[in-house]
């Protein structure tokens, strides 16, 4: 038997794949999802799936209200932009950015994985396509992976926790060409921030048009369905 | 006009002399409390009846469920201690501890600071009653203040969020000596793990034992009623 690990679930894609990783390196996999407010729910039924999909030991949903904060247009009324240029997405911190979000995420992944023994973490941040987000690059890992030593009793206790954030330097399109040969179903995630009210994403937000770029890169058909028609024996075949 | 800064309240005896302090040095408070599955919901109405007397410019509360991930006496099925004698209590990691508990909350702290333009927060953190509980010590606080370095906006920019503390290394007498010189009346505080239905104070958790002793030694009664007889006269008078 493996080692427990905690792996945070959004129910999107980046998150899904290090599920996948965490699995193929041998840990038992508890997912720790959040209800934060946000706008929609279909990234908490996605988390549900995938979840269930990997049988992992334990999908725990921790209610956690960012809306009283504000501050962002996924839990605020500020406009998800759309149809941004790729450079303009990369530049400075986008309205999409929650304050703090992935502080208070591993805080209470890192109070679950105290309760249940773990001394492992997996979180899916991306220092290439979210540029922008101060709490998704190497500096905030290392300086959160510190501040567990000294914040648990296990860390008191000389066992460090280890924050594994295997996708830090993957392109989109890496992440899924390593995600398909692991055989993640990518049909089962979500990453739409504007989606319809069935839940079809609008291809047209930035986490839309990351996500697409990814799989046009990487030549593979993205399983999901979008609002707006794309070409994808085109992509395959390398014409667009 | 001053500047802005967080306070986290619980409506107890510590983080209301914190909030004193904070506007004795001239900052306008927010206060911030967390509603996250308490046994009881006495500490909110304190929070609120504190926030209310000092006239903060804003209170708000945070729902975070932390009972899912449980592990502690606070929020799970778990016995609260009684009258535990003051060396056991000074001893190992109390039950009452809850996991990550002061990292989630700073964490939400930070993020409400980010949001209304704060570089300051004010927590109750005492190292010589809590010593047990490792995020309530001088190491914890300064790695929260590196990690908020690189985990804002704010911080990226090179606005530095300071954590103030400025109860670390005083003793339960001196915080309520300290309280009573800037004017606060404990009688709406509350600090019992274990009240009654209608909110009496046990008089012999930890919390309430802590309390209690730190009243005996400042030779102050304290205005809140207990289940238990006190002959606070006797106390004032130093003769217990």
């Amino acid at each position: 038997m493996g080692h427990k690990a905690v792996i945070l679930s959004s129910g999107g894609l980046d998150s899904t794949t290090v599920l996948a990783i965490a699995k193929a390196e041998g840990f038992v996999p508890y997912t720790i999802s959040f209800d934060y407010g946000q706008r929609h729910r279909h990234e908490l039924e996605a988390a549900k799936r995938v979840s269930d999909h990997f049988h992992v030991a334990q999908h725990l949903v921790v209610p956690v209200d960012l809306r009283g904060i504000g501050g962002s247009a996924l839990t605020a009324d500020i406009d998800v932009p759309r149809d941004r240029p790729m450079k303009e997405m990369s530049q400075g911190i986008p309205p999409t950015y929650v304050p703090a979000r992935n502080t208070v995420f591993l805080s209470l992944a890192m109070g679950w994985a105290e309760v249940i023994g773990s001394c492992d973490i997996f979180i899916g941040v991306n220092a290439i396509d979210y540029s922008g987000y101060p709490d998704c690059r190497p500096a905030f890992i290392s300086a959160f992976e510190k501040l567990a030593c000294v914040a648990t009793k296990a860390g008191v206790e000389g066992h460090a926790l280890r924050i594994h954030a295997p996708l830090m330097e993957m392109t989109k399109a890496r992440i899924i060409r390593r995600g398909v040969e692991l055989g993640v179903d990518y049909g089962l995630t979500f990453s739409c921030y504007n989606p319809s009210k069935d839940g079809i994403s609008c291809g047209r937000c930035d986490a839309c048009r990351l996500r697409l770029r990814g799989f046009r890169e990487a030549r593979v058909k993205d399983p999901i369905p979008y609002q707006i028609p794309i070409d994808w024996d085109a992509i395959i075949n390398g014409e667009q």
